[in-house]
């Protein structure tokens, strides 16, 4: 670090922050990015590592190559508070240990977590997917059933094995029903002797009327039938009250035996929310983000920038908000720097929404116009291709694609034996 | 299952049990393999997944794809016993469950497992590469150490960090030696701002007297000298006594700090090896293999076939010996079955021997030919695309060494948070 520079802290290295600190490139600041993990995760794309189309690697590139032509600091590390005063941020590293980072301008990007709406007891048996952990285990649940439905002699037993539950109809759910529905119906197919594939039922629950509800609702209506064309069971306005090793509970005593199930059904901000909250003064929204002013910044700290999903601001919690995000709070702080500041407020350019429902097939909305089918689908496509980060991350994502969509190939289908154990151990524990 | 076929079953998917089902597609026979994972593991690139070239999925792909288009029962589980007199063997499930499966023929091809030569408490601190999870955890330790590294302050600590001590210098040990090299001193150059990877010691230790001692002793020579060059500090004759959480002892007192420590250093036959040898009255090797008649049987047991390193055949443990006697199995079982026994003897082809240095270098060892350099390595380049299973294998494992020898990319740097953890309760078990 040069002596005296502008020190810019950014916290989180997903779409908010890798894009703040693409966009300081040039500022006369010195820059440190800070991240939990050493990887930018590709959060959009999670769904295909969780059912075996891309590796774990496609879609989390390692920060360090991602930014290896910039000029800054990436360092390892959880912000867990903000010395607002004082001006540091906690980082705890990896090993427990704690430093603190100085900086002068802060740019807060960390991000939403999964949110069970207080039932946390239902995240062992339903995993979220919102990283990479989250991935590797449900991937290793979803292949594993099918193997173990192989073995099983018991009807009824391998009929809960062959049943996937997925709460939450937003993209991510969506996306999930219909990728294993084509799992069972199509590339697994033929592959199994013993159980009946067919048998497979994938059911889609959400508490709302509709699926995909940041969409126009006649988009809802096409996904919904497209889900349905491809056998996923969808059941709207349908509350989950209970969650267990064999199955879930529906408001009204009903219930389905299923042994994969997997939540995605809601995003709270991470704790560091409720700190940066507690520190400035400043107010949250009914999911802990913090109500920010028209330039991203806490009222009263126009040092403190919070960007993507930790930001209130009535918009979606999609990439673009963040990377738009992230981008403006870098040209504010670059605008400062240089004398030439930046008056405008926050403005996000909506580019539009998207969700894939199976192979050449997907929804898109894109100001009043809809897209769906095949259309949607290449739209989707050149969308995702074009915002995958590095060249190589494209061409194998690219040849990934070719061989799961035009032939039947699954290449990513390793459940590891510290999974199976861990969830063996879970069992013995429950039997107990 | 047809009535009355003559029932084949096969233990283990390595590439003797592979070969062996391939080989078995037309006869007469109904045919089931049994395997503990649900991959066939090329266990020859499995380093390539420890290094960050390959995913997991590129070197282990699912037994039921590579098999899909031959009529054969694929059923997971590890055979634990084999009774003998009655012809069946035990099976236990992932989920503990256990079930008899019935033989008229068996083939045992369970392969090996690594050995700490009875010092079983080095595993934890210094993990061998036989499997998936194995080259998992390796990754996942050495991209770590270079990210705690750049955390660490204390200098001492730093260099720690910084070395990496592989335990065994055959061919896992010298790839996995060259591949950390290339590591520190070419892909992450540039991408570190507080360690300085010029730092990075990379220490290969044997007790034998040279490197790669099933290659002829030249091309033991060249491989050193190579390895040297690339920054290797092979050290030959020497004994390693103890392994702990922060280094390793030599015989004669001396201590290398490291913090990664990886165990390449020998083999045994697994416990299915030693439960058959009961049965049979079958004698073992000092290693535990069965020693066989010339045809591969168990003497007295013309039903038997042992292939691949579970056999004592004094022939190196190597793909080629696993799949041609997979092949020679199978052959001698429909031969039977057709009216056309096979009357020779096993006899083993040796095609050649082969480890990569680095890119751009490997020797190979042809009968009596060596190739080493740039000639070794394009060799290797050939017979590894091969015999990759599977179509789309090929394409994306050539895309990433592309990537990775020509550019300087590692598309799969993955520490999962679960790894991460359980080393750190490793470290608070040990500190406390």
């Amino acid at each position: 670090m040069r002596q005296n520079e502008h020190r810019v802290v950014i916290v989180g290295a997903g779409f908010g922050g890798l894009f703040a600190a693409k966009a300081l490139g040039s500022a006369p600041a010195s820059v440190t990015l800070i991240n939990g993990t050493t990887y930018h995760l590709f959060e959009p794309l999670l769904y295909q590592v969780a059912t075996g189309i891309l590796s774990e690697g496609e879609v989390a590139p390692p920060i360090r190559e991602v930014l290896r032509h910039r000029d800054l600091d990436v360092r390892l590390g959880w912000v867990t508070d903000v010395d607002v005063a004082g001006r540091t941020v906690l980082v705890r590293a990896p090993d427990g240990r704690e430093r603190r980072v100085a900086y002068d301008s802060l740019i807060v990007a960390a991000g939403a977590r999964n949110s069970y709406f207080g039932n946390e007891r239902f995240a062992e048996h339903a995993p979220s997917l919102k990283d990479i952990d989250d991935a590797l285990e449900v991937r290793s649940r979803i292949f594993h059933a099918f193997e173990m439905a192989e073995l099983e002699e018991d009807p009824e037993a391998r009929r809960r094995l062959l049943t996937f539950v997925i709460i939450g109809a937003g993209p991510t759910g969506v996306e999930l029903a219909g990728q294993i529905a084509e799992l069972a119906h199509r590339s697994l197919r033929g592959q199994y002797r013993h159980a009946d594939l067919t048998e497979t039922r994938v059911v889609l629950l959400d508490a709302a009327d509709r699926v995909l509800p940041a969409f126009d609702r006649p988009l809802s209506v096409n996904a919904r039938r497209r889900l349905t064309r491809m056998g996923v069971e969808v059941r709207l306005a349908t509350r989950v009250v209970d969650v267990d090793a064999g199955g879930v509970e529906l408001e009204g005593g009903e219930r389905i035996e299923a042994h994969t199930k997997i939540w995605a059904a809601g995003v709270a901000a991470t704790p560091l929310a409720a700190r940066l909250a507690d520190a400035t003064g400043a107010a949250t929204d009914r999911a802990g983000r913090i109500r920010v002013a028209p330039d991203l910044t806490i009222p009263g700290h126009p040092e403190i920038f919070v960007v993507g999903d930790m930001a209130a601001l009535d918009l979606p919690g999609v990439a673009q908000v963040a990377m738009q995000g992230g981008r403006y709070a870098a040209r504010a702080i670059a605008g400062r720097l240089t004398g030439r500041p930046v008056t405008t407020p926050f403005r996000y350019f909506d580019k539009g929404n998207m969700a894939t429902i199976g192979r050449f097939s997907a929804v898109a909305n894109v100001g009043k116009l809809h897209f769906s089918g095949l259309l949607g689908w290449m739209m989707w496509l050149g969308v995702h291709l074009f915002y995958l980060i590095g060249f190589k991350n494209k061409v194998t994502t690219l040849l990934h694609w070719v061989v799961s969509f035009l032939g039947r190939g699954r290449s990513e289908r390793i459940a590891t034996a510290q999974q199976i154990e861990a969830r063996n151990a879970l069992r013995h524990r429950d039997a107990a």
